[in-house]
Protein backbone atom coordinates (compact mmCIF):
# COMPACT_ATOMS: atom_id res chain seq x y z
CA UNK A 1 0.00 0.00 0.00
CA UNK A 2 0.75 3.56 -0.67
CA UNK A 3 2.74 5.34 1.81
CA UNK A 4 0.33 7.93 2.78
CA UNK A 5 -2.87 5.90 1.92
CA UNK A 6 -1.22 3.79 4.73
CA UNK A 7 -0.88 6.84 7.07
CA UNK A 8 -4.45 8.73 5.98
CA UNK A 9 -5.94 5.05 7.20
CA UNK A 10 -4.15 5.08 10.29
CA UNK A 11 -5.10 7.61 11.28
CA UNK A 12 -8.73 7.47 10.43
CA UNK A 13 -9.14 4.27 12.91
CA UNK A 14 -6.76 5.56 15.57
CA UNK A 15 -6.28 9.52 15.55
CA UNK A 16 -8.59 10.40 18.08
CA UNK A 17 -5.88 8.55 20.35
CA UNK A 18 -3.27 11.21 19.32
CA UNK A 19 -3.76 14.56 21.41
CA UNK A 20 -5.09 17.59 19.64
CA UNK A 21 -1.75 18.69 19.52
CA UNK A 22 -0.64 15.77 17.53
CA UNK A 23 -3.39 15.59 15.47
CA UNK A 24 -3.49 18.53 14.43
CA UNK A 25 -0.01 18.59 13.01
CA UNK A 26 -0.11 15.21 11.75
CA UNK A 27 -3.51 16.39 9.95
CA UNK A 28 -1.63 19.19 8.47
CA UNK A 29 1.39 17.33 7.10
CA UNK A 30 -0.07 14.24 6.29
CA UNK A 31 -3.88 14.77 5.30
CA UNK A 32 -3.39 18.30 4.31
CA UNK A 33 -0.32 18.55 2.68
CA UNK A 34 1.63 21.06 4.36
CA UNK A 35 5.65 20.67 3.86
CA UNK A 36 7.14 20.45 7.56
CA UNK A 37 8.61 23.96 6.95
CA UNK A 38 5.04 25.32 6.57
CA UNK A 39 4.04 24.13 9.86
CA UNK A 40 6.74 24.60 11.02
CA UNK A 41 6.20 28.58 10.46
CA UNK A 42 2.38 28.10 11.23
CA UNK A 43 3.20 26.92 14.53
CA UNK A 44 6.27 28.77 15.62
CA UNK A 45 8.54 25.16 16.17
CA UNK A 46 11.38 23.83 14.46
CA UNK A 47 11.26 21.81 10.94
CA UNK A 48 13.15 19.30 13.14
CA UNK A 49 10.01 19.08 15.76
CA UNK A 50 7.86 18.74 13.18
CA UNK A 51 9.68 15.61 11.69
CA UNK A 52 9.84 14.32 15.39
CA UNK A 53 6.20 14.70 15.80
CA UNK A 54 5.27 12.90 12.40
CA UNK A 55 7.70 10.46 13.24
CA UNK A 56 6.49 9.67 16.98
CA UNK A 57 2.84 9.48 15.67
CA UNK A 58 3.47 7.28 12.88
CA UNK A 59 4.78 4.82 15.39
CA UNK A 60 1.90 5.47 17.57
CA UNK A 61 -0.69 4.92 15.01
CA UNK A 62 1.24 1.41 13.61
CA UNK A 63 1.52 0.64 17.50
CA UNK A 64 -1.82 0.09 17.73
CA UNK A 65 -2.77 -1.47 14.31
CA UNK A 66 0.04 -3.90 15.31
CA UNK A 67 -2.07 -4.67 18.35
CA UNK A 68 -5.23 -4.58 17.22
CA UNK A 69 -4.82 -5.14 13.39
CA UNK A 70 -8.61 -3.42 12.49
CA UNK A 71 -7.65 -2.02 9.33
CA UNK A 72 -6.56 -4.58 8.16
CA UNK A 73 -9.82 -6.37 9.04
CA UNK A 74 -11.94 -3.56 7.71
CA UNK A 75 -9.78 -3.96 4.53
CA UNK A 76 -10.41 -7.07 3.80
CA UNK A 77 -14.26 -6.47 4.90
CA UNK A 78 -14.74 -3.80 2.36
CA UNK A 79 -12.82 -6.16 -0.27
CA UNK A 80 -15.90 -8.82 0.22
CA UNK A 81 -18.21 -6.75 0.34
CA UNK A 82 -16.81 -4.81 -2.90
CA UNK A 83 -17.17 -8.97 -4.33
CA UNK A 84 -20.78 -8.84 -3.61
CA UNK A 85 -21.13 -5.48 -5.72
CA UNK A 86 -20.18 -6.90 -8.25
CA UNK A 87 -21.81 -10.66 -8.35
CA UNK A 88 -25.81 -9.42 -7.75
CA UNK A 89 -26.64 -11.58 -10.27
CA UNK A 90 -24.97 -14.88 -8.35
CA UNK A 91 -27.37 -15.96 -4.96
CA UNK A 92 -24.56 -18.83 -4.68
CA UNK A 93 -21.81 -16.79 -4.56
CA UNK A 94 -23.12 -13.47 -2.36
CA UNK A 95 -24.55 -16.53 0.37
CA UNK A 96 -20.65 -17.45 0.50
CA UNK A 97 -19.26 -14.29 0.83
CA UNK A 98 -21.38 -13.02 3.16
CA UNK A 99 -20.95 -15.99 5.43
CA UNK A 100 -17.09 -15.54 4.57
CA UNK A 101 -17.55 -11.97 6.45
CA UNK A 102 -19.91 -12.76 8.98
CA UNK A 103 -17.15 -14.98 10.15
CA UNK A 104 -14.54 -12.54 10.08
CA UNK A 105 -16.72 -9.93 12.17
CA UNK B 1 -27.36 -4.58 24.73
CA UNK B 2 -26.49 -7.54 27.74
CA UNK B 3 -23.72 -6.25 29.25
CA UNK B 4 -21.75 -9.41 29.05
CA UNK B 5 -22.37 -9.47 25.24
CA UNK B 6 -21.02 -6.00 25.11
CA UNK B 7 -17.74 -6.51 27.93
CA UNK B 8 -17.08 -9.76 25.17
CA UNK B 9 -17.25 -7.16 22.17
CA UNK B 10 -15.20 -4.87 23.47
CA UNK B 11 -12.78 -7.25 24.90
CA UNK B 12 -12.72 -8.77 21.79
CA UNK B 13 -11.80 -5.57 19.82
CA UNK B 14 -9.47 -3.63 22.65
CA UNK B 15 -8.30 -6.69 25.22
CA UNK B 16 -5.22 -6.23 23.57
CA UNK B 17 -4.62 -2.64 24.83
CA UNK B 18 -4.58 -3.75 28.35
CA UNK B 19 -1.55 -5.03 30.68
CA UNK B 20 -1.06 -9.21 30.45
CA UNK B 21 -2.50 -9.09 33.69
CA UNK B 22 -5.02 -7.29 33.67
CA UNK B 23 -6.59 -9.01 30.33
CA UNK B 24 -5.97 -12.65 32.24
CA UNK B 25 -7.57 -12.05 34.70
CA UNK B 26 -10.89 -10.31 32.82
CA UNK B 27 -10.71 -13.26 30.81
CA UNK B 28 -11.29 -15.41 33.84
CA UNK B 29 -14.18 -13.97 34.61
CA UNK B 30 -15.90 -11.76 32.15
CA UNK B 31 -14.75 -15.04 29.56
CA UNK B 32 -14.65 -17.91 31.80
CA UNK B 33 -17.42 -16.97 34.19
CA UNK B 34 -15.30 -17.20 37.53
CA UNK B 35 -16.21 -15.68 40.24
CA UNK B 36 -14.50 -12.67 41.86
CA UNK B 37 -13.76 -15.00 45.08
CA UNK B 38 -12.37 -18.10 42.63
CA UNK B 39 -10.20 -15.70 40.77
CA UNK B 40 -8.59 -13.97 44.14
CA UNK B 41 -8.38 -17.79 45.35
CA UNK B 42 -6.35 -18.88 42.47
CA UNK B 43 -4.38 -15.48 42.07
CA UNK B 44 -3.69 -15.03 45.78
CA UNK B 45 -5.18 -11.63 45.65
CA UNK B 46 -8.33 -10.08 47.55
CA UNK B 47 -11.53 -10.10 46.16
CA UNK B 48 -11.90 -6.53 45.88
CA UNK B 49 -8.82 -6.72 43.88
CA UNK B 50 -10.32 -8.23 41.39
CA UNK B 51 -13.46 -6.78 41.64
CA UNK B 52 -11.57 -3.33 41.17
CA UNK B 53 -9.40 -4.67 38.48
CA UNK B 54 -12.76 -5.59 36.41
CA UNK B 55 -13.87 -2.11 37.04
CA UNK B 56 -11.03 -0.55 35.78
CA UNK B 57 -10.88 -2.81 32.56
CA UNK B 58 -14.33 -2.05 32.05
CA UNK B 59 -13.49 1.65 32.27
CA UNK B 60 -10.42 1.60 29.68
CA UNK B 61 -12.25 -0.66 26.92
CA UNK B 62 -15.62 1.59 27.03
CA UNK B 63 -13.09 4.90 26.66
CA UNK B 64 -11.50 3.38 23.53
CA UNK B 65 -14.68 2.65 22.36
CA UNK B 66 -16.14 6.11 23.17
CA UNK B 67 -13.10 7.64 21.38
CA UNK B 68 -13.01 4.99 18.07
CA UNK B 69 -16.32 3.50 18.05
CA UNK B 70 -15.18 0.59 16.10
CA UNK B 71 -17.31 -2.08 17.56
CA UNK B 72 -20.66 -0.18 16.76
CA UNK B 73 -19.12 0.28 13.06
CA UNK B 74 -18.58 -3.46 12.63
CA UNK B 75 -21.82 -4.21 14.22
CA UNK B 76 -23.62 -1.92 12.05
CA UNK B 77 -21.58 -3.70 9.02
CA UNK B 78 -22.51 -7.40 10.58
CA UNK B 79 -26.01 -6.02 10.35
CA UNK B 80 -26.21 -5.46 6.99
CA UNK B 81 -23.95 -8.22 5.60
CA UNK B 82 -27.49 -10.14 7.62
CA UNK B 83 -29.40 -8.05 5.50
CA UNK B 84 -27.63 -9.31 2.07
CA UNK B 85 -27.73 -13.01 3.11
CA UNK B 86 -31.36 -12.96 3.55
CA UNK B 87 -31.87 -11.00 0.44
CA UNK B 88 -30.02 -13.08 -2.20
CA UNK B 89 -32.58 -12.88 -4.95
CA UNK B 90 -32.97 -9.68 -4.81
CA UNK B 91 -29.88 -8.04 -6.80
CA UNK B 92 -31.07 -4.27 -6.14
CA UNK B 93 -31.25 -4.51 -2.41
CA UNK B 94 -28.36 -6.16 -2.68
CA UNK B 95 -26.35 -3.18 -4.70
CA UNK B 96 -28.42 -0.90 -2.21
CA UNK B 97 -26.94 -2.31 1.23
CA UNK B 98 -23.32 -2.82 -0.68
CA UNK B 99 -23.23 0.75 -1.19
CA UNK B 100 -23.98 1.28 2.04
CA UNK B 101 -21.69 -0.54 3.62
CA UNK B 102 -19.19 0.91 1.43
CA UNK B 103 -19.69 4.65 2.15
CA UNK B 104 -19.44 3.26 5.83
CA UNK B 105 -15.84 1.84 5.32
Amino acid sequence: MEKIVEQTLLFDFYGELLTDHQRSIYEDVILNDLSYSEVAVERDISRQGVHDLIKRCNKILADYEAKLHLVAKFLLIKEKVELIRLSTDDPERIKKISDEILEEL
